[in-house]
């Protein structure tokens, strides 16, 4: 049983950097940090900065810290809390963090894949308050998302439910780096949007100027952030390139709605939040063509937790665990 | 609560015809009748067809019967069990068709969709029994589906979950008749198939001779039969139009396993048992193609209750709601 004095730690890991909060039972973040990842020596040097910075804050904070909860990006084993591989962080492949993280916290730790972690932050605190049917939808470098259908967060059969960033809008369309053809991702991902650009500045040099640019003037280093930069210059090839980023996210979001039927669409992550006029031409896209029978109460909005999201839901999971008694 | 003794009716409601059935508590099927659809004459009279055959079931078993369970193909509000629409039975809009005959029949009656009262059964007696997370796919005239997560039926927020006909697979494809472009449906469902061998032969009459004749030679009788036929009959155009809902079958699958990380995927329907053969690619394609951790554990099974899927699944939603008192 959790008393009304305790909290517990969210871990946002990424690539780059680890945020690290104090949550107390209600869910309220009440003191963060956050840290560069030493990811070059591989993750018994991340394990050990986790666990500086958790003291650190126990000593600032002064409450008493009954769990861990921890989003990855990654492929996560929810059961064992495995890490079987994280792209962003080098050697990272079957690492035991849940194993590891217990025998020097000595308090209950649950990892999850980082999206699923959002979700349950926007879910619990954020955007989805209150939604028994929803999706979180985020789209960055690549797409994924956290779905919940009749109040229970979805895992599917081995943990990978949600990965809707591979499902295929087009199956004619170009090769996706999971060996599918057609991916949303691959159309509408950040990586994706990357490789439309590269082949049209490879094809017209002269009309991807304003991209090449943006990007430093080496076709390699031409990103998402790039497009969506010279678009906001008036670029006509962004304009082109995004155009057809809105009409593959308005198939994908039709795809959710369809098959999932949510009652709320939470819309986020690092593409959406560069092009945040893109919104309505989805929201408009989605009630025009999807199933009026599952449109008809869908509610679609944006991702409310902000940068902090990725702490406080993994917080949000761990609560969960402990008051649910679940592993 | 149900004695050993008690049964159920089980209504497999269809425009052409209703089979209907008698279920002990295990979910067996100990009597059943079919007649011809009196859909002329509008929902009154096929309800008296429906309260005729029970009494002479009950007449025959001698047994008592706790309640009725009836799927219906078209879009059902399964709380208050109105038919709001049914495509195969003219004049049905919006029929209270619970509440008229549970006036008639003093017994508990609940009305769900035909694709997921087939879910039911196949998931409680047949190809997925004892899977938490599983797909019943139903590839007829249009393509539907019941989808079961962490073993509960889904039904989404107004009761269309597993609409995953009207997936997009191809953003750039032709229309379907929902409005979206490049459906699931428009590819690999009957009225798919047809479409396509339609404008194949329309765009060069000679090649689409054989798929004519199984046609009785109007191009307006071309249907996914007339093209299987004509596929079974060695035809290549028959055979390229096959070829390509192989693809839309597999890319559309891969959705499917991507996004819900199913344990059991069942595979039935018109279309599929009228090319048996294509199963086994269909399976190879999902294998290589999804994503390996969705695969790792998958089952790919086809349906197994054959033609008294309906009435045995539609007992099996009644049971259900029996044996835990939930309307």
């Amino acid at each position: 049983m959790l008393k009304e004095t305790d909290c517990v730690i969210g871990i946002d890991l990424g690539g780059t950097k680890i945020g690290i909060g104090v949550l107390n039972v209600s869910g309220t973040l009440i003191d963060s940090v956050r840290l560069k990842t030493d990811f070059k020596h591989g993750p018994a040097s991340v394990e050990k900065q986790i666990m500086q910075a958790i003291q650190d804050l126990k000593n600032r904070t002064k409450v008493e810290i009954k769990g861990i909860g921890i989003g990855v990006a990654g492929q996560i084993d929810e059961e064992t809390g495995v890490v079987r591989f994280a792209p962003n962080l080098p050697g990272w492949h079957q690492v035991t963090l849940r194993k590891n993280l217990e025998r020097e916290a000595e308090i209950p730790v649950k990892v999850v894949n980082d999206v699923r972690a959002i979700t349950w932050g926007e879910w619990l605190y954020g955007a989805g308050k209150h939604y028994q049917d929803l999706i979180c939808l985020f789209v960055g470098t690549g797409i994924g998302s956290g779905i919940v259908c009749q109040g229970k967060m979805q895992k599917g059969d081995n943990n990978t439910f949600g990965e809707v960033g591979h499902m295929t809008i087009d199956f004619h369309g170009p090769r996706c780096t999971c060996g599918n053809n057609g991916c949303f991702e691959a159309f509408a991902g950040g990586w994706g949007i990357a490789r439309q650009a590269k082949e049209l500045i490879l094809a017209d040099n002269q009309s991807g100027q304003s991209i090449l640019e943006k990007a430093g003037g080496y076709l390699e280093n031409v990103s998402a952030k790039a497009v969506i930069e010279a678009y906001h210059s008036g670029d006509p090839l962004a304009l082109l390139i995004l155009e057809k980023v809105k009409q593959a996210l308005i198939a994908g979001c039709i795809n959710l709605v369809n098959a999932f039927n949510p009652a709320c669409l939470i819309l986020g992550g690092g593409v959406l939040d560069g092009i945040p006029e893109i919104l309505s031409f989805i929201d408009k896209g989605i009630r025009e063509t999807a199933l009026k029978t599952a449109t008809d109460k869908l509610q679609i909005k944006t991702a409310l937790l902000g940068k902090n999201v990725g702490i406080i839901g993994s917080g949000a999971v761990i609560l969960d665990v402990l008051k649910n008694n679940v592993g």
